[in-house]
């Protein structure tokens, strides 16, 4: 009888936020959609500040065959120093989302390409994967990646690798 | 007004819910932890029906550096033969689980360790990493992983790389 009573107070609050707009799994999609096309363009740019707002302050962010990146501060950090070598070219393609309360989970493929400048430690390379992304949405109403899992499909050599130095 | 009432009601739906334990985070957190120590067990003694029963029907799971295991059949057919191949000596680590309704995504670190048997179209080898799991409470009441993104932290030659011939 809990159990009943409990379900049916939790479907119509559910209902009531989905009518409102607030959890609507197609709502969160296109926001996730918009800010993945955002970020692509910031990473490419350069713009990390505006890269690091898309992320939690307790992020971890996990790239594949490196050490994670714990932290906002140390994710801007990294990729700070990481547009100085040169041109980051990702593609987020989400596959999936699903939504429950304030968490988001998405997974999806990616591409990147990387165009080393002259100050770059490692050659140009790239890299291709899927990825499981989890999303909050924070106390000021926007969405940020708490925990970010690319896995690359690439058996070694082309893996992103990033030096020690910049960690 | 109509945000406040979706607050309130949803709100004591989900404390209804909790109290009965249904989305408990620490009664979640507990499952997670038993069915990853018995999932350990499994992979060891190559009891792959029951790591199969782990992963939901429509299971994406992505090994470091290889290509992904979409759906449960295709993850037991590649397990069934890895596990001809050699021990398989898994350990799983949560560090941190979020639950939201019948949904939960799980943060941990992993270390595997093959021993390569007669069979082995590979040496021995290690991997170590973090990962990035989401459970969801599926209708007999058993919670499984649906997406699986283990990211290795080693450069590349000590990652888990999968021979094609075994897909």
């Amino acid at each position: 009888m809990r159990l009943s009573l409990c379900g049916f107070v939790a479907t119509i609050g559910l209902a009531a936020c989905q009518a409102s707009g607030r959890s609507d799994p197609a709502a969160v999609r296109a926001i996730i959609d918009s800010l993945n096309a955002k970020t692509e363009q910031w990473y490419a740019a350069g713009h990390i500040d505006s890269v690091a707002q898309n992320f939690a302050q307790d992020v971890w962010q996990l790239p594949p065959n490196s050490p994670p990146l714990v932290g906002r501060d140390s994710l801007r950090s990294f990729w700070a120093n990481a547009v100085r070598w040169g041109r980051w070219d990702f593609d987020f393609d989400a596959a999936d989302v699903v939504v429950a309360d304030s968490l988001a989970v998405e997974r999806g493929r990616y591409t990147l390409k990387f165009t080393a400048g002259p100050e770059a430690p490692m050659p140009s390379l790239e890299d291709e994967g899927n990825y499981v992304a989890l999303w909050r949405r924070e106390s000021d109403g926007r969405w940020r990646v708490v925990w970010d899992a690319p896995v690359s499909v690439r058996p070694a050599s082309g893996a992103l690798t990033a030096p020690s130095a910049s960690r």
